[in-house]
């Protein structure tokens, strides 16, 4: 199945992420509706042209007009939203979303869904320390990696689809992984690094600290500026992948340190090299984004 | 004392910092000259326009020229070079440094400094993970901060002077800290980042990786590409108060590990909220530079 110009696209939850989804595909000349809890957010949506329509309330007709409905809800609040209205939609429909999770939602979501709607999950790499579709940007996807996260459930349509719906978006790079794998992956990859952000500011209270700023610790905590609403969420969420990270972190940095502590130059330059022979991978990434 | 354009000014070490200081002084008409270790540097360093002349001998005329030095070098070969030449450096000559640690060096280089000539230690909190006076490049000041390093045996004259080139340089903000606040500091702000990044590379090995990365992760792991002779000298020359600064990273890091474990949301948010309270002292800095 392809993404087609005439196909209604319901998002829910109109934030940044929404917001910028929205944005892209209604410049594409896709219909884009919303569904979303503030009224300010439709408004500014509306005057802004990011949506065609859109409403605070559960609308059972603009429901079931969407061909796709793309869900950027925390996971808890987007579980809850189908169990109460899936009744609405139209047979066909094909359900996505942008959580950031995926064991504790995948599964469970598509046993209770409908037979005759598909729910196949996503993660698009995405993301500011900025909130709200005032900030949304579809030019955040143009360097950023967007993965479908199939289950042996999903048809090869519905994956077709959801991996078209990231290129149309503009994403970089387009995979494939197993939600199992996919949170493992997001375990190391984001929430880990997020937790290091988030005790790197919390370890130190000198004040005055940024007279004396370099780019590394700039850039080590932009991201320790955090939605603790729902990055606390997500951690629960993926705790076993997370805290196993965690210990993985911790080895690694204990090794670190007892090198420095006995003096061990060379145990130090080895874990140094090493570092810089993996890093080298996600340049030519980043060459090839621009 | 006030910078002025007739000083001669000798870079030793025409790296990527000395190489900038060189390009940015020699651009606003100062007469600048290098010693250096490579042929290959001086040679593009006359090429290109950013020194006036440079040899890779220890040249007693050029050396008895220069009105200030700066050096560019490893904390260690910095302080052997000064033991071998400073016989040859004219009454009244003042020296600097760009190098990231400063106890181990400050008091032990004016113990035996001529008494005639003046070190007085800065820190330019600026670089890049590339390497030499190739990609030296002078904009890379205007954001970054720049911290004079006097001790009680310094001049008011000297450390002016000293300011006085941060200023010239273009660095977004000059400030002055002890050496031993400087080391403390920079264990936290600079080196404890440097740890986390390598640890983090270390600390996993997936493959293909590169498909699966947010902006997060390449921010945290940009400085995980790391000069490991100059890192492990430096981590080893302020070995104390690093080692204190990972610990507090580790307690804090454990405390949200503890958290995240035994299902304590509040307590995780709680750490959150410090993390991005503290954390906006920084937004500030960054829009005042732009």
């Amino acid at each position: 199945m392809k993404l087609d110009k005439n196909m209604n696209i319901l998002i829910v939850g109109l934030g940044l992420l929404g917001g910028s989804y929205a944005m892209s595909l209604k410049r594409q000349g896709f219909k884009v509706s919303a569904i979303t809890r503030s009224q300010k957010s439709i408004d500014y949506a509306l005057e802004h042209g990011i949506i065609d329509k859109g409403t605070t309330q559960i609308d059972p007709e603009l429901i079931g007009q969407a061909d796709i409905a793309v869900f950027a809800l925390y996971p808890n609040v987007f579980k809850q939203w189908l169990i109460d209205n899936q009744k609405y939609f139209k047979p066909g429909c094909v359900i996505t979303d942008v959580t950031g999770v995926k064991c504790c939602i995948v599964f469970e979501i598509q046993e209770f869904l409908r037979p005759d709607i598909e729910f196949i999950a996503a993660h698009p790499m995405a993301g500011k320390e900025v909130y709200g579709v005032e900030n949304a940007n579809d030019k955040m996807f143009s360097q950023a990696n967007y993965i479908v996260v199939p289950t042996s459930k999903n048809t090869a349509s519905a994956i077709e689809l959801c991996r078209d719906l990231g290129k149309t978006l503009g994403f970089a790079d387009v995979s494939e992984l197993s939600p199992q794998m996919h949170d493992e992956m997001i375990a190391y990859l984001s929430q880990l690094t997020h937790c290091i952000a988030v005790s790197l500011m919390c370890c130190n209270d000198f004040r005055g600290l940024e007279h004396y700023t370099g780019d590394s610790f700039r850039d080590l905590t932009r991201i320790a500026k955090i939605n603790d609403d729902m990055w606390s969420e997500l951690f629960l969420l993926n705790r076993e992948p997370l805290l196993l990270e965690m210990d993985k972190f911790r080895r690694s940095f204990d090794e670190l340190y007892t090198k420095l502590k006995n003096g061990d130059r060379e145990g130090m330059r080895d874990m140094m090299r090493t570092s810089t022979n993996r890093r080298q991978r996600f340049d030519k990434k980043e060459k090839n984004d621009k």
